[in-house]
């Protein structure tokens, strides 16, 4: 691709030889030479340039260019947006044919739009619809009656349970299930959780665990994406539902009854337990877990690795185990490092008054 | 459903019209009108049913209903249990007609019990035995001479592994993994980690990981179910067990040799490493892991996030990051929160004794 | 198996009647009797070799057999490495014939080198190529392009991407997913969670996220094992990439862009973040998270449960949430433990020093 067409994609302009042609993006440091374009909008992709090989680059605008060493460059016109726009210029999607694979199983009353592919070794169960363009892959199962919208990207293994609902341009990765029973049992008696929250104690023996069933499903909202070996579990009496444009890493579970709003980030292996509510554009780090039913306000951004056991207000920052506001954890932390100071100084001081005792006493 | 018909299943009585139909248990909240059926056992969902377009509910025995705006109401004869009643009341299973489908793959030599379903995709290797009224759904692997007791639900994309044992009444959720290898390996040297345990210090190197095959296998006992995506681990020279009735959730790592007693609850994410021993009736909540060899004893809960690296008495609760009785744990918590004033105080102290110190000099 | 030939097997040799045939190693606390060959190399093994129902045992030298219990043992040459010996002499592997099963589907420009098995169901996508001696089991998808070395084992359900190179001998566990998409988003304009970050304050909304995709692969060295469930996503402009020899567990989440060393052991449930760097010789505990960009030296030992958030020099011993050395750690938690009594010490001093000043004031 030449440089010129690169920048007109990207809003931007070209200083040098605008008809260079390269082949890939590449960090600064792994850059080879001709045919390489370095990628080199943050700082210290910027800093790497210095020393690299690359003859070509893409810089924000403003930033300073190491004298002599390129052959041209593109200034990106929106340089918070160019590593994504380049992302889709130099993509090479797998291509498949649409059509039925022979060793796919399609029930007969499945409604499949135009041009949807659905790969080998993949089941579309009874009374599912499948919307144009999306392609299910390989290996992948569609359960009974479940709806995938349009223009779906549906990697090999994943399971889409009976029921569920898919909205449109969503990418479900590899192995990731949506739309299993949510974990819900009573036990005839009272359990020992029950008496360990309500007594402090353990006063019973669970017996038996009785299972409730899941009679609600998963919704997701257009735009989704769900990670490599995530789940979601179906609703008991609602149904669990994420919404429009929500992108979920790997190895997220999300409880049953969870609400999940619009434009959110759950990172990986979070966990959302059951009947949570999460609002929109809530940014959950990774290992991030949060209780069953509880809330957490919109826009909050929780640190990695937190626990959340109470509500969390809009526009927070949160972080630690158990999760406290970002301001409180600095210090917290700032006061777990000085603990072995204050022992020191306490000891000091009960000497002090020892001697002091000492000194009335005689 | 006619009301009558589901208190006679609840064990309850109707207050009201009994032939009244419904169609759908719902949420007091979600309920539309006629034909919803509004559970309102729990004390929350009792306080919605007064705002609730609900015409008929379902109540616990004694609860105050609100005055005029319900039809009629449900008493539930068992309220604890009344939730999972209702759901297999209204709960539509998925219907899988029996037999072999055309895409599935079932060894010549495995043995099918009576009515037994195995779905397209589906791969039942050699020597395998699958009891009588088991449904194998879409996509499932069944190793060679794994044997499955009988009324298994087996979920798309289950992986079981050879000779791996599961009881009756199992229920593996969508890509689950039961029968992999165990994470073991020796090193021909003293290991790093081992060095770290013995003497503090990092006083070598790993050069080789000589792996340690899983002689043993994994056997489940009755009425199982294990969650999405989590996978149990084979043992080494003995079997890794998990008790009748336990429940397992999604995204559960059970090591090799691990020893699970019976009607525990093991919630997501929980990780329970190589040779530990769970007890019967334990509640291990969200994201606990449990070190190596530890033990935890019968009926024990242990709090969501909590990370267990010694011996758990019988009927402990335990929380926290290394997990503490959740008595010394609540009062951790509070002298955390305290710390600052403490600081303080020593501070004042510290400067007093200054000044007294100066005041004797003069 | 005659004792005289596993003796060999070990470089060690036999004390007693080396004809004595036993047909499976197990603990010494579950041998029945003849046939049983009880494992007891490590310490609690040899205790329990007292009370135990074995006529025979494998041994390490110079241990102190018990008197009169036994008709024969193994003193094992190589006592580090005897369980793997004994594990590989009594490993009954899962026989699987060479060729491509009926029901497998794999594409005309595929490549297959010799004695490669394609089992039910596996789909072999557009020009992959398979090395010699492979065995690919059933429900396996391998994408478009993909390499894989030779002698590999990839267990039912495992995923791997398109252009994903896999190295000579790896053993995939079931469905781990090896080369989805890494998890990459921008936003038009500044995002919560950047203003987090600079700011300490939500200052905005993610109005939209914006997919950055995947442009690099995954590269795996040879010898590498990844565990159940787990996930490793490709990388953006660059591969992410596992050394030679390292061992993954179950359920381990590794970011696009991760760079890890030869022979580390990561365990179960780890989350590495992007573009983190992971050493040679390097072992992760349960559960670690390493958060993102984060460099992790040679050998380093990170505990169990343990948050890495900045760069930790070769040969470290970390531990705790956020993760500090090993030394300070065991410090901190004394420091805990004390709180107590220190909270009572000030309240003393306090006391004291209001005596004094009330006694002053007379």
């Amino acid at each position: 691709m030449k440089l010129i067409e690169i920048a007109k994609a990207l809003g931007g302009s070209v200083v040098g030889d605008e008809t260079i042609e390269v082949t890939r993006p590449v960090d600064p440091a792994r850059a080879a030479g001709a045919g390489d374009l370095a990628i080199a909008i943050d700082k210290s992709a910027l800093r790497a340039l210095k020393t690299s090989k690359a003859r070509a680059a893409v810089i924000a605008d403003g930033a300073a260019v190491p004298e002599g060493k390129l052959d041209a460059y593109i200034v990106a016109g929106r340089p918070r947006t160019a590593l994504a726009e380049i992302s889709v210029l130099f993509d090479v999607p797998v291509e498949r044919a649409p059509g039925i694979h022979p060793n796919a199983s399609v029930a007969g009353d499945a409604e499949l739009g135009k041009g949807v592919t659905v790969g080998a070794g993949s089941s579309v169960c009874a009374g599912a619809k499948i919307g144009t363009g999306t392609i299910i892959t390989e290996n992948v199962t569609i359960g009974n009656g479940a709806r995938i919208g349009k223009n779906c990207l549906i990697h090999p293994g994943v399971r889409v349970a009976h029921r569920v609902v898919i909205g449109d341009g969503a990418i479900l990765h590899p192995n990731a299930v949506i739309g299993a029973d949510g974990f819900s049992y009573t036990t005839p008696k009272r359990s020992n959780f029950e008496s360990a929250k309500l007594t402090g104690r353990i006063e019973s023996t669970n017996e038996e665990l009785i299972r409730v069933n899941s009679l609600g499903t998963v919704i997701l909202g257009k735009d989704v994406e769900v990670g490599a070996n995530s789940s979601i579990d179906r609703g008991t009496l609602k149904d669990t539902t994420v919404g429009n444009g929500t992108k979920i890493d790997n190895q997220v579970q999300i409880g049953h009854n969870v609400q999940i709003g619009r434009n959110c980030m759950i990172c990986a292996q979070v966990g959302i337990a059951g009947s949570a509510v999460i609002g929109d554009g809530v940014v959950l780090a990774g290992k991030v877990g949060v209780a069953d039913h509880v809330d957490v306000g919109d826009n909050s951004v929780i640190g990695a690795g937190s626990g959340l056991h109470t509500k969390v207000p809009p526009n927070s920052i949160m972080y630690g185990y158990p999760a406290m506001p970002m301001t409180e954890a600095a210090m917290h932390w700032s006061h777990m490092r000085r603990l072995g100071d204050l022992f020191k100084d306490v000891d000091k001081l009960k000497e002090a008054a020892e001697k002091d005792e000492k000194e009335k006493g005689e």
